[in-house]
């Protein structure tokens, strides 16, 4: 419905390999949660983003439809969070900016830690159904990220437009590749917090 | 200090002309809003996507460093909402992910609306230090838009992170775009709001 203009986040260049598996299906959550796991765990490996990354997939058949990863600093974009980079991907290959619109499968966006305020801000617009998060958001903050002026009741928020929430999905799993990013040294960008 | 991709989102053919204003200073508050009403009746009339535009400028000189107009429909992407598109170009013309790092001049989001939930997520780590406002969400939602799970208190929140809002900077006139634009029969896309 709209013109090919490229996806609007460039992904790293180790990332090329893992794109070639848009496409593939993996059946169950944690099997989703594990493949995003390890792209963050990759993005932290080759420094270059933050410790976070999703996926988009057709919620039935399990298909992987994106990748994301944070690209901030590489992009020099601050909107480049994993799960924006991830839906805008999605969007991109559906040739539609709306992953719910009729006629094609449910989507569902898999994260490593739960969403910031723009990301959950991001969700409802994208056609999103289902969010798969791994690591809490007071995990992140545990390593000195922010997430934003999010709203205390964010699930519930999403609940009451369509869209279902499932947390602590390998928790602890999605927790190491924070803590590794920590321990290398990784760069914590904030929002400003004071004038 | 990255690399030079090209901006993530694309503007309309209709908006090179304007972009060639970059540079160029408004120096009140009403001048800046009032170009920007302008850019959101352009989007209108070419019907290139909703009526909804937004600026960035150096706070103190009024020099013009974005533009950014809703490209969602014309991108095929549900983040390019007019805030986003002008904080990614801004960030983009000034080689930062940051527009409030140290060394560079304080920075401004004009909007012709209020921001809805994700581009209020998004301007905390934008950079942005004051965000200047024309028709409110409810001008916006009088004529079928959404504005999101916003927080009630977002410009308490953005207070808090040391950014300040100003409301109701030429909102006849903002207004007036709005409902040019459903007028004309524009599409109102919006959020999914059941399962």
């Amino acid at each position: 419905m709209q013109h090919r203009f490229p996806p609007p986040f460039r992904l790293p260049r180790w990332a090329t390999h893992v794109t070639r598996q848009v496409g593939r299906s993996l059946r169950s959550d944690e099997d989703r949660m594990r493949f995003v796991i390890e792209l963050a765990s990759m993005n932290v490996i080759n420094r270059t983003g933050g410790p976070f990354a999703a996926a988009v997939f057709e919620t039935r058949t399990g298909r992987l439809v994106s990748i994301g990863v944070n690209v901030v600093v590489l992009t020099g974009c601050s909107l480049a969070h994993a799960e924006m980079v991830a839906l805008a991907n999605a969007q991109h290959t559906v040739r539609h900016f709306d992953l719910g619109a009729a006629g094609i499968p449910r989507h569902e966006l898999v994260t490593s830690s739960e969403p910031c305020a723009m990301c959950f801000g991001a969700i409802p617009w994208s056609g999103i159904r289902r969010v798969l998060c791994g690591a809490r958001s007071s995990d992140a903050e545990a390593i000195g990220f922010d997430e934003g002026p999010k709203p205390r009741q964010w699930i519930t928020a999403l609940k009451q437009r369509g869209i279902t929430v499932v947390r602590d999905l390998c928790r602890r799993e999605a927790v190491a590749v924070l803590q590794q990013y920590k321990q290398r040294g990784g760069i914590i960008y904030n929002a400003h917090r004071e004038s």
